[in-house]
Order: structure tokens, then C-alpha cells, then sequence
């Protein structure tokens, strides 16, 4: 492993952070992997509190997790993150979950893009700090995310299957809707049933638009087959705010 | 301190466990405090793990807290917890919040039966295990929780605010709505501009029954005065599942 340039986040699955078949919420899971990011932009100078003195912050724009076995209540975990690639536009990052004995349990990939707080436009990343973002790409060989890449999403005529109102507990520091929030809605969508006899082989989400408390979240479904759902997320019954996939074991 | 009876179980406000404030959430701390409790039972033997192969669990009848202060997103902060007393069928556990330099934040108060798991009735807590509970009881003096002990609810003619239907992320292991739930869902009652305006100066609940995935939650209601309201769950439009008092600064 480079340890340079890829960082280890422990954590520990909690009571409260497991679902009622005793393994982690995705949410929750997702929640690791963001933490994980942040403290890995942190320690090389590209954290939150140091681009907000130029004006700048990261925006989540995807996150794809496909994991092969969910960790359980009281497992001890750790999340490995590192930079795949820098484009102009956006950068990729890269994330394997391991269990205390060092075993993989899953992937994620996620792109991030950077932009500037006044205008809310993207930044040039190649550019940005005189590229100094470079510096802290893995070369392939050294970081192993053996899974798919983002898929392209393609709603034709999606059934509205839900709407709800959004408040207090979902909204961020921005007051913006969590990005974890939307996760745990979208898996609010399937009955019991399923999780009682199916796990999650992959999630995948794609961020739009932002959403802010108040608004309300109608939620589409768009079932590809027996084990596959693509779900698309509107505000106020326009706007797309996220979508995301649903692939069941 | 008494470090052979109080323990210190730290926390780290991470970014998406703070409200749009920049402060904690009061679930995610009330889930610190059930964490905090669930270490320190277990370091004594007394843990859920131990007493399931006597077939008996813990269960939290009441919960008060009362902050001067809500930690703030990326505090470093800990929490400490002891058994205040014990009686036949109940337990009194406190617990303080202290900031990185030691100072209190704020204190909370629980009250937790035991249960057999094949009965579902109450333990007696004096003779269980020879009554081993009573070895780890604080000392009045050593344990200083200035707050005030749990209120007496007295619904009257409460008025129905809002009826949720409960999912898959509602619960937990046990197939139980949580408990942290529960709060975040009461606080989910009041407006935006009541978080931008105040802040919660004590906060308590009664469980009182379980509710599980699918029951329809229906809140009441009762407002004490400007700045206090008692909210009644209730599900499936019949049973009192808890009851909550929320104070305002």
C-alpha cells in the first residue's frame, strides 16, 4: 500500500448504524466513505477549511459502492481512499472497505468537482493551486477498485412512487438536503421483504441539483429487472435533485 | 474522578451529524450517550452480550437531556457515564458532555429496566446476578449531574400534528423503530425558524412501547408555553409509544 498517498480511516459498526438484518446501513456506510474523503483532502491541504479561505469547495457529483459483504454490528472496519485522476473538471476518488483481518468487503468510486462559492461555477482542477492536486494521484497499479464504472441513466416513462416532505433532521450545515439523506429515502422506497431476502450488490447515485428543507421530494421508479431499480429524485415536481441505482444480490 | 466507575467514551462531531446550525444533532448525541452506556455495561459484564445468554436485555425507559451548550461541528468532545442507583426494578444512569478542555457542556439523566427476553417482564435488579449492579453505584458526591429529574407528562386534550408512516431506516436490529429515531422525528415538528431563532435548552422522552416497521406514527401535541411543547406518539391511531417534552432557549 502507499501510505503517501492513500489514506486508512478506521470505524466501528455501531448498534444504532445497523439495519434490522444486523448489518450496516448503506447511509451510514456512505457517510464512513465521506468522512474518509474529507480527512484525506484535509491532510494534504485540500480539505473544506482551506478552500474556503479562497472561496472554493468540493461538490459530490457521484458515488458508486458495490460491496460483496455488508459489515456487521460490532465489526471493527477501516475505508482506504485515494485520487484515481484529475480532470479540468472533475477529479475521481476511489475507496475499499476492509474488514479488521485486512479482507476487501467492497468498493466505491466517486467524482468530486470543485467550484467557486461566489459563482458556483466549476474550477479548473489542473490549474487550481498551480495543479498541485497532481501530486497526490495513485498511480493504477496501486489502487485496486475492481469494480464498474458510473452508469448512464436513462429515465424514460419512471412511476412517481412516493413524495415526501424534507425537514429539519435532512438538511446540512448549507442547509442543503444531506447527500447521505437522499440514500437512505431512495432504500426507504423497497418493502421489508426485500431486505429480508436480498442484499445490496450496488448503489449507485448521480447528484443533480441541490434541494433545501421544505421541499418536497417526489421520488420515481424505474424498475430494469427482477434485481435492478433506477430511481429518480425531482423537487417540487420539477427538477431533477439526484438519481441512483439499485442492484440487488 | 472516579475512573474505576466513571468511564469517558470520546466523540468527534463529524460534518453530516450538525444541523444547518453547525451543531450537533440532538439524535446523533443521544446516540453518543446510548453508545457511551452500552461500553460501560459491557466493561462490567453487564453488557447486551452477556445478558443474552442469561436471555435478558436492557431497555431505556427514560432519557432527559439538558445542554448549555450544543457541540459544534468538528469539536472533539467526550461523554462520561455512571450508575447513579439502582432499585428493584430500575436503574439510574447519568452521564455529563464535556468539551476538549473539560468543560461541561450539558448532562443527561436515563432510567433502564431489565428485561427477560422469553417473558418480556421486568427484572428484579437487586437479586440478578447476586445483585453485582450495586458494585458499580456512584457515589452521590462523585457523580454531580445538576439537572432536574424526569418530568410527570399529563396529556390533556393534545392536538394530532403529523402522521409518518415509518420504513426500512427507521429500524434497528430488533426490528424496533430506534429510539434515536424517535427524536429526530419529534424535532422534525417544529419549523425552520425555530432552529434559526433558539436552541434546545432540555430535551427528555418516555418510551413507553415499541412500534415497529410499517405502524403509522401519529404525533400530538400540547403546548406548555412559548417556550416548551410535550409531544405524544402514538401508533396505529390507538397506543402511547412515548412521550417527549422539549424546552426552548
Amino acid at each position: 500500500m502507499n501510505y503517501e498517498l492513500i489514506d486508512s480511516y478506521p470505524f466501528y459498526v455501531e448498534p444504532f448504524h445497523v439495519d434490522f438484518t444486523g448489518r450496516i446501513f448503506l447511509g451510514v456506510l456512505g457517510n464512513h466513505l465521506l468522512n474518509a474523503a474529507g480527512d484525506h483532502s484535509q491532510r494534504r491541504g485540500w480539505g473544506i477549511g482551506a478552500l474556503n479561505e479562497t472561496r472554493h469547495t468540493w461538490v459530490l457529483s457521484r458515488l458508486s459502492i458495490e460491496m460483496m459483504e455488508m459489515p456487521r454490528q460490532y465489526e471493527h472496519c477501516e475505508v482506504r481512499t485515494w485520487v484515481e485522476s484529475v480532470m479540468k473538471l472533475f477529479t475521481n476518488r476511489n475507496f475499499s472497505i476492509l474488514n479488521a483481518e485486512g479482507k476487501p468487503l467492497g468498493y466505491a468510486r466517486s467524482v468530486w468537482a470543485m467550484i467557486d462559492l461566489e459563482t458556483r461555477k466549476p474550477c479548473d482542477l489542473l490549474t487550481l493551486y498551480d495543479g498541485d492536486i497532481l501530486n497526490y494521484v495513485v498511480p493504477e497499479e496501486e489502487g485496486f477498485c475492481p469494480i464498474e464504472g458510473h452508469s448512464r441513466f436513462r429515465f424514460r416513462e419512471p412511476q412517481l412512487v412516493r413524495t415526501i416532505d424534507t425537514y429539519y433532521s435532512d438538511v446540512d450545515i448549507n442547509g442543503h438536503i444531506n447527500s447521505i439523506k437522499y440514500i437512505e429515502h431512495i432504500l426507504d422506497l423497497f418493502p421489508r421483504q426485500r431486505f429480508e431476502q436480498q442484499s445490496i450488490r450496488r448503489f449507485e447515485i448521480a447528484y443533480k441539483a441541490e434541494s433545501y428543507l421544505g421541499d418536497k421530494l417526489s421520488f420515481y421508479e424505474q424498475i430494469i429487472d427482477d434485481n435492478e431499480t433506477d430511481i429518480e429524485v425531482r423537487k417540487n415536481e420539477s427538477d431533477v435533485v439526484c438519481q441512483a441505482k439499485v442492484c440487488w444480490r
